[in-house]
């Protein structure tokens, strides 16, 4: 099929559903949603989050060199969307969406209790890029409710029910098994 | 419910899954399956994705400054898991998998033809973050199948069919539209 150009513009999908959470300067917990962002390194173990310069979230990691990645689930999805909505300037998102603010035991942020995952990240750089900054954090911890684990103690993807987003529309994780199995259907083609 | 820690892993889904086109300093094309990365800016639009130096890929965008992401569909799910599990210093993985190479109009570097949306990519930047180099591209192009865009010409998630990577596991994007939209459930929470 003869493909058409669009433009430069973004178009990748699926995206994460990142729950950023930080300390302002006075201590109030904020989360900010955030689309844009993955694992970025195996060792140390690294993930990246883009935020704007304007954002409250912004000056946050910058003050205290940490944040927390909670990955909501579909259950939370219009709390999550909420976030993204409103500056933690000027509301208190934790009070207006009856999320909880858990404090890490490790880094200087706080994370969302109502997340089956949370992922608690210490500040290792700061690239700015033109309307966003990338923040790259180390994972110090990553903690998990216990109903979500799988056999091999890593959360399973379709018991989380994690959000997955794409322009417009949250979607929610296939209630079965993947039908493809990574790192083995593609042996057929090894010689 | 309570959390378990278990421990400094890189654990957030769902992840990309991109086909990264490059071609090496002999001119063969090559395409790797890659999960970290993302969309990383808005102006100008920005992917980033994470490349271990081992890989061939690593050196060809090092030699030729571009590379493109092609997100593949379902449908060829085993071709790019093949994509991941062999270099391509030593297989021809085009030939392998059947899949097409199409030299990018815009920057130097092979995008996958069988993809229904392809990303041609500038390099913009290398960070050294321990085992992966993130590179950071700018979008010169994207390009799309016409039978996958939605009424406003962008891709549509539900027809393209994308890939979702989650441990071990390939998942196939729901069948019918999200049920929950963006930027528009949060907004029972504003005051």
């Amino acid at each position: 099929m003869e493909k058409v150009s669009i433009g430069a513009i973004n178009c990748a999908y699926p995206l994460a559903s990142f729950l950023v959470g930080t300390y302002d300067a006075e201590g109030k917990p904020n989360v900010m949603f955030a689309a844009w962002g993955g694992i970025c390194c195996s060792t140390p173990a690294c993930m990246n989050v883009s935020v704007r310069p304007q954002r409250h979230t912004h000056a946050a990691i910058e003050a205290r060199k940490a944040f927390t990645i909670s990955i909501p689930g579909i259950d939370i999805a219009a709390q999550a969307d909420y976030t993204g909505l409103v500056s933690g300037a000027k509301a208190d998102k934790f009070a207006e969406t009856g999320l909880t603010p858990v404090r890490s035991n490790l880094v200087d942020a706080p994370y969302v209790a109502e997340c089956p995952v949370v992922i608690e990240l210490s500040l290792k750089d700061s690239i700015s890029l033109g309307s966003h900054t990338m923040f790259i954090g180390v994972v110090e911890d990553v903690k998990a409710n216990s109903d979500i684990l799988g056999d091999n103690r890593i959360p399973d993807f379709v018991k989380m029910q994690a959000m997955i987003y794409a322009p417009g529309n949250i979607y929610q994780v296939p209630a079965k098994d993947g039908s493809v199995k990574a790192y083995s259907a593609g042996k057929k083609y090894l010689k």
